[in-house]
């Protein structure tokens, strides 16, 4: 075990696009199992569109991180010692430890994995936040319909790629937007859509009317700006719109306007913000569900892993830039289970 | 009875804003009552916003008005002559007749009012669509629970007065928007709501707040514009936004724009944008509970009456530019119920 224990600090508040600059990499004391308390290897960071909240002052639904704090993110870890029962040495765990090599707390905050079950980087993709925000907003909120078209932009992402699947599997077309040929022919080919729209060389609203015959019922929102102005145009009467993100204006420094939403007046659509932190009720349901879909290889996911925490903040702007293709993770140290 | 039946036909359609010059007055030849057939003269005609949708070709939830046919509108008639039984000579009657003094039908498009439950005039106003509108979107799209706050835009108008005043009744906190000092006086004075803000005068944003010290539960949304995005900035948590017009965009020659839904999203918010039209299975219940409550002064409304169907085009003008103060009727014949 190291003498010391690596972090990624929030150095200063971004203005528009995150830098590099705003971090810190710094040697901290490693921290001890006292009594009652569980240390973990970090393995796996999920790098994730909601973090550029968290680097921002301005209210949000959570508290921001202080500067000086180290940065926050889901993590899959190993126990390195236990002094709770509950947890070994070896174990495999879940939490939000941040953007540091290791980590102690009394362990509720931990959720035990099963590498038998499912990789464990899942528990932080496919299986964790991402997917479970996609169960949610696509089958609570969307409440798809067999027959139904439901439309997700950002579709090889996270979130994305798991809401077009379920998609299909609740009987669906699933049309994706992606930002390039590669990701448009990954949802489709890989991930079973029955087509993808590439948002930066396709005019928008016609590829959407062709992609989308009978219209969209259920647009599942990641993005803003441009696509949501063109979906709006394409959407059929008591279409539901669940708001999970809009990545395209988190690095705005002006207040981004949107379109006009007539649209929704005429179709009387319904648009509801969702946050998956709220629907904790709902995680047993989705893991049942989902677990074995992803065994089975129904659930197909992507990972786009950096090595070394040292490279998350680069591999953090990438993400804002559209850069990785499937869920952004660093690995911090190695994955015994992979070899 | 005369020889001709005046009638306000559409000449051309507006860009922008309507004028008189879009609309034609002509002296049709007089209907007549063939078997089967109930002939009646039109008393009421009410103005509403939706009727600069269906003076576009544009699509929208209704088909547009044609070219040389009597522009559509709900009115409050008395039978002329009747050969269809449950139809009598005398009796007042609600329709859709549009803008024209006499009109013919099988009766089957017709309610028979009682003049001694409620003024007859009301059966187009707050016991009407409008009001019904008011019904619909508080009570089934917003869900308000005792102690929230209710905001309303257009607050002195026919949909917007009945809605603050229901929230009352459902021990909400009611908040107004109206646009001028006499708007606001007559929704706390005579109305009952709580506060009321000049969207023309005063700082939005910090006069909700001070108006709305818990926030807002719910906006009942009937202008868009600077309004909405100003309310976007008061939301409470999980706050509902029924979405009913958007008036100060209807006149819009290009695309209007709109805020950022951010909010929506670190709120958790919904919008639902609804058509009374599709609520018809909630009318009994609507006037089971509103009739009793304008009988006894509880629900109370104000009708701004123009004087004559070639006045009409003028007074729809008026509406867009936010001129009339209360309901928008015009008087087309004498009232027999009010001497």
């Amino acid at each position: 075990m190291p003498a010391t224990n690596r972090q990624m600090r929030l150095k200063s508040r971004p203005v528009g696009l995150p830098s590099t600059e705003n971090f810190d990499l710094v040697d901290a004391p490693m921290p001890a199992a006292d009594a009652g308390g569980v240390l973990r290897r970090t393995i796996y960071l999920s790098l994730d569109p909601y973090m550029r909240g968290r680097m921002s002052d301005a209210a949000s639904y959570a508290t921001p991180v202080a500067l000086g704090d180290v940065m926050c993110g889901h993590t899959v870890s190993q126990v390195v010692e236990s002094r709770r029962p509950g947890f070994r040495a070896g174990d495999f765990v879940t939490g939000y430890d941040g953007w540091q090599q290791y980590a102690v707390s009394n362990g509720n905050d931990l959720r035990v994995l099963d590498p038998k079950s499912a990789p464990i980087s899942t528990a932080i993709s496919v299986l964790g936040m991402p997917g479970m925000t996609a169960y949610v907003g696509l089958l609570d909120i969307g409440q798809p319909q067999p027959g139904e078209t439901v439309v997700v932009s950002a579709a090889s992402g996270a979130v994305g790629s798991i809401v077009g699947q379920l998609a299909k599997i609740k009987d669906c077309r699933a049309v994706g937007i992606a930002g390039s040929p590669d990701k448009c022919r990954y949802a489709v080919d890989d991930l079973g859509f029955d087509a993808c729209v590439n948002y930066k060389t396709d005019d928008l609203v016609p590829a959407l009317r062709t992609a989308c015959p009978n219209g969209v019922d259920i647009y599942f929102e990641n993005v803003g700006g441009a696509v949501f102005a063109a979906v709006l145009q394409v959407l059929n009467r008591g279409a539901r719109i669940p708001l999970c993100g809009l990545i395209s204006e988190y690095n705005a420094t002006t207040d981004p306007s949107g379109p006009t939403l007539r649209p929704l007046l005429v179709k009387r659509a319904m648009i509801r913000g969702f946050i998956v932190s709220d629907h904790n009720d709902r995680a047993q349901a989705f893991l049942r569900e989902c677990t074995p879909l992803v065994r089975d290889g129904r659930l197909r996911y992507r990972e786009d892993i950096v090595e070394g925490l040292e490279r998350a903040p680069a591999a953090l702007v990438g993400l804002f830039e559209g850069r990785n293709f499937g869920k952004m993770l660093v690995r911090v140290s190695p994955d015994p289970t992979r070899t």
